[in-house]
């Protein structure tokens, strides 16, 4: 088969690998449904995280399972699954505490931009859905599997209640999932900050109330004067940088919540100005697999799209492509068919 | 009247200070029951906090109401009353949201190592008892007033609940009360780190189950293997150094809470790290505020003794005496008899 390796910055390649088996009897391996690019996968692409060694991309994934290994109860062959990013026993106490992405015996999940996919701790990381869904739920069933989950926990981070105050932080596909998942969960008011019109728009239709295009001390005096002076209740840092996290400190009210769902590239937190900001931080590696039930659930019963992300479809040999526009913004979110 | 001046590092003195008045008429002028020292005075004490004009010291303080500024509702003359170090107007945003040290109109009270004490925005600060309280309760309701409070804080920051696994990192009163305000919110495993006999059998007293003497790398893997590879549930730091943080940190389990209570001095927090570790973080300047009814209720009704982390007493002209003992480490906290 063929599937995408990153070798270097900016050098994606579309190139025959082996096709994935079984190796461990708690593996699955999937025939994927669809593939997409992450915005996690730019850091790498970029080269602000150094690729040491050619590298099959990819960690979103959803599909049919082709096979299993003799281990494997949960999922069976034809089922249509959907994983997260990190594989789970689902038994260890950190997934019992709802924390699947730190499980005791995780493993990173890689190669999903191809047409098959071996999934290790099947059993645990993967979530069948009761019919095969139609084509048209496929990119929502995608999206949940990696940047909605993400979203939702920011969300679900930030404590987002019923009337809640609400900032996100990053217009990328995993904050417009976060202004969708906050929408969910109640919130009354959803400022975004973004500067891009598609964007925009698009938070606009998963529910943001307001938009912030000013940044730095402008963009926090803004939400400021929209919360009359007293911050949001809950803020969400969909973006990872030093100034993404900066704006997001500066606009949480005190006892005010504050999530952070993106890998901190250089974030340093300054112990003092925490301690008198009052602010709850609370983040990390998504627990998608908390998630997946519920998610798919909304997803099957059409109360949600979170699909819209993907505003640009690609097949999977133009995998390169895909990177370069989402690299250039101007692409959200790349879908790959496969 | 005399009463305690910080004029630069070690030198603390006894000397005439002018009595306190009414200035404003939201303000109350209170004849303190006792005074103490707190574990924050020594910051400026040992000159970590430097000193730039003598400073009136002390924050903590109960006593019966001398007089009040005519705007004066809720409290009057020959009322105990119990405040804050932070005094606030308890109606704004903040304070309903129950973070009143960081009211909009907070301000610092300062000056109770002496026998009177100005305190503004009376009404919204100063909590009556329903009695005078018999002097044997005054050492407790002083301890409310800071220490017990910001223990407590420290628990429920951290979200201690029925059957918690708690570790509270300092031995200080702070660190002491904490493990009171863990027993009472139900936690079952207790664990104190500190190496200090006296401090370690109050901490017993007060409900740890387990005390560590490591520190420090070895200090984590022994509560590590006290939690079975886990982790606490709930960790509470209650000292304010980067050494602190990290022991803190490091054994929080994977969606673990920890709070931090003492002012950070030099803590640095890595984005990455806290972000890999999954856990919540909160913490500030306690809001005693919120917790004072409560905290009063349980010292009437004789359910909890604070008091007893007062464990050197002195005449408040001896307060120079009482940071001396507290800096060498010979007392826990001083109580200072007015």
């Amino acid at each position: 088969m063929r599937g995408a390796v990153l070798y270097s910055a900016r050098d994606v390649r579309f190139e025959e690998r082996e096709a994935p088996k079984i190796i461990e009897p708690t593996d699955a391996v999937l025939r994927l449904s669809a593939s997409c690019i992450c915005g996690s996968d730019l850091w790498p692409y970029r080269g602000i995280q150094p690729t040491t060694a050619p590298t099959p991309m990819g960690h979103e994934y959803c599909g049919i399972v082709e096979e299993v290994g003799r281990a494997v109860r949960a999922v069976k062959p034809g089922q249509f699954v959907i994983g997260s990013f990190f594989a789970s026993d689902n038994t260890c106490p950190h997934c019992k505490a709802g924390y699947q992405t730190s499980c005791q015996h995780r493993q990173l999940v890689g190669g999903a931009q191809a047409p098959m996919l071996r999934v290790p701790l099947a059993d645990g990381t993967l979530v069948a859905t009761r019919d095969v869904p139609s084509d048209d739920l496929v990119p929502s069933m995608l999206a949940a599997s990696d940047v909605l989950g993400t979203g939702w926990f920011a969300a679900d981070a930030a404590n987002v209640k019923p009337g809640a105050t609400v900032a996100v932080v990053g217009d990328g596909a995993v904050g417009l999932l976060a202004v969708l998942s906050a929408k969910q969960m109640g919130a009354e008011r959803i400022i975004t900050m973004s500067r891009h019109e598609p964007r925009q728009s698009l938070a606009h239709e998963f529910g943001a109330t307001d938009i912030v295009t000013e940044r730095g001390d402008d963009g926090i005096a803004r939400i400021k004067e929209i919360t009359q002076g007293i911050g949001a209740d809950a803020v969400l840092e969909c973006v990872g940088t030093p100034e993404s996290m900066k704006q997001a400190i500066g606009v949480a009210r005190p006892g005010g919540y504050l999530s952070y769902v993106g890998v901190p590239h250089g974030v340093k937190l300054e112990g003092q100005d925490l301690f008198f900001r009052h602010v709850h931080l609370h983040g990390g590696p998504a627990p998608v697999r908390r998630y997946l039930p519920k998610l798919i659930e909304l997803i099957t019963g059409r109360t949600i799209d979170p699909g819209k992300v993907f505003d640009l479809t690609l097949p999977l040999e133009k995998v390169a492509e895909g990177y370069r526009a989402m690299d250039e913004r101007r692409a959200i979110k790349t879908l790959l068919r496969v």
